[in-house]
């Protein structure tokens, strides 16, 4: 989910809960795998379950979209995946702009799921003479001395930041100040933008530590089962610890 | 959350469910947040408008930790990441094999975001003599005619495939081969693995649909309040809907 300044309310537009939108790309992954094998109807409880959600969860989040299925057939797949694409905006082209074009960038510059998603990469951009010019994906690498205007002439919709770290925050200032109100931030470091600009951060462990969780259960390394660590160091710091969270 | 085969009983373990144990690692993202900004302690509405959760069920899901905070204090910041890394498993060091050593492979190679959640990358490998013997982040990748010899000698628990789609079974296949039960694919595609190995799925667009639904809703492309995009297309193929799915 958002970290930095992206919290906003529970409801917002046609009243469908956060929680809810963030969960609808879930689901869409989940109908795309059925999809592709071929399936052309799901119940809720199998859904739910490739989508790591209870199956009253499901119902009640696709009930927003007026979505109910049929009783003893299910949902059908492909108009699921075709309703929850319509709310979440992916019917519509999206022009993105990648800015900072190293491995990440590259790598983002030619992957196929952005594009199935109506995610079109519209521009690609590096503060690099040596990278700018190089064709990567179909595209000449820009400067960032023409990000004003690539916005404005390509009609970007949502900024890609790939750069590393220190260079994020002036990045994302520059796509606020050229009208961007949408930032994915691919960058370790947690962005300040103005109200009514949304961030995102992408965080590629988080899956990561999903499998850990079953692969230490798999492995007997239980930490209640196993030994059990020593509290955090740094005594000193955390004198207060029992009164404040009893362990 | 996971696809393909990853499908298991809402609870395991020590009965922590299994959509809390996908939520931790947001929350942790959350926390890792604050605590770079020094932010000492967070009440449970905090941490849960961070994080997209209602804050019952962030307080519901961090008392499976034996976590309940203070009255009026709130978290302490420090030790529920503390807390949170330890259930996942994140206090361990996990060695992790990167296999294709594309851009995407070189990134995530580079990346920090992994170390500091406790994932060492052990090796990385690729099938491309022309890449292997590069160094990339102070190793040497090794060709994938070694992949059993790392995996038992570097002790590797999690495979990451970051090879092209078509390259991704069967990389799967000898991963597990070699005893790996952990896997964590980039590839735009679905694996089959056998029971008792877990797969999972990162896409990296799941973040922007989030974004697209805020910025059509700021646009004012409303589905409802704009015009209505037309059925799919594809009507023949499509002419039972209207019984399986009322729209």
């Amino acid at each position: 989910m958002a970290t930095g300044r992206t919290e906003r309310p529970a409801q917002r537009g046609r009243g469908i809960p956060e929680a809810t939108v963030a969960r609808l790309p879930l689901y869409l992954r989940a109908l795309s795998a059925l999809s592709e094998r071929g399936v052309p109807t799901v119940s809720s409880e199998e859904l739910a379950a490739a989508a790591g959600v209870n199956s009253a969860k499901l119902r009640k989040d696709l009930s927003y979209l007026g979505s109910y299925g049929t009783r003893g057939v299910g949902y059908d797949v492909e108009y699921l995946v075709y309703q929850i694409s319509r709310e979440l905006g992916l019917t519509q082209d999206w022009p993105v702009a990648i800015i900072g074009i190293g491995n990440l960038g590259h790598a983002l510059a030619n992957y196929g799921g952005f594009a199935s998603r109506g995610f079109r990469v519209a521009a690609l951009l590096d503060a690099d003479r040596a990278v700018t010019g190089q064709r990567i994906a179909g595209m000449a690498v820009r400067h960032m001395d023409d990000l004003e205007q690539i916005v404005r002439e390509d009609h970007v919709s949502i900024g890609v930041i790939t750069t590393p770290a220190p260079a994020a925050q002036e990045v994302a200032d520059r796509l606020v100040a050229a009208g961007i109100t949408s930032i994915l931030n691919f960058a370790p470091t947690v962005l300040s933008v103005p109200e009514g600009v949304d961030v995102r951060k992408v965080d590629l462990s988080i899956e990561l530590q999903i499998l850990a969780f079953h692969e230490q259960r798999k492995s007997g390394l239980d930490p209640v089962a196993g030994p059990v660590p020593a509290r955090p160091s740094k005594p000193g710091e955390r004198g207060d610890l029992p009164e404040v969270m009893p362990a």
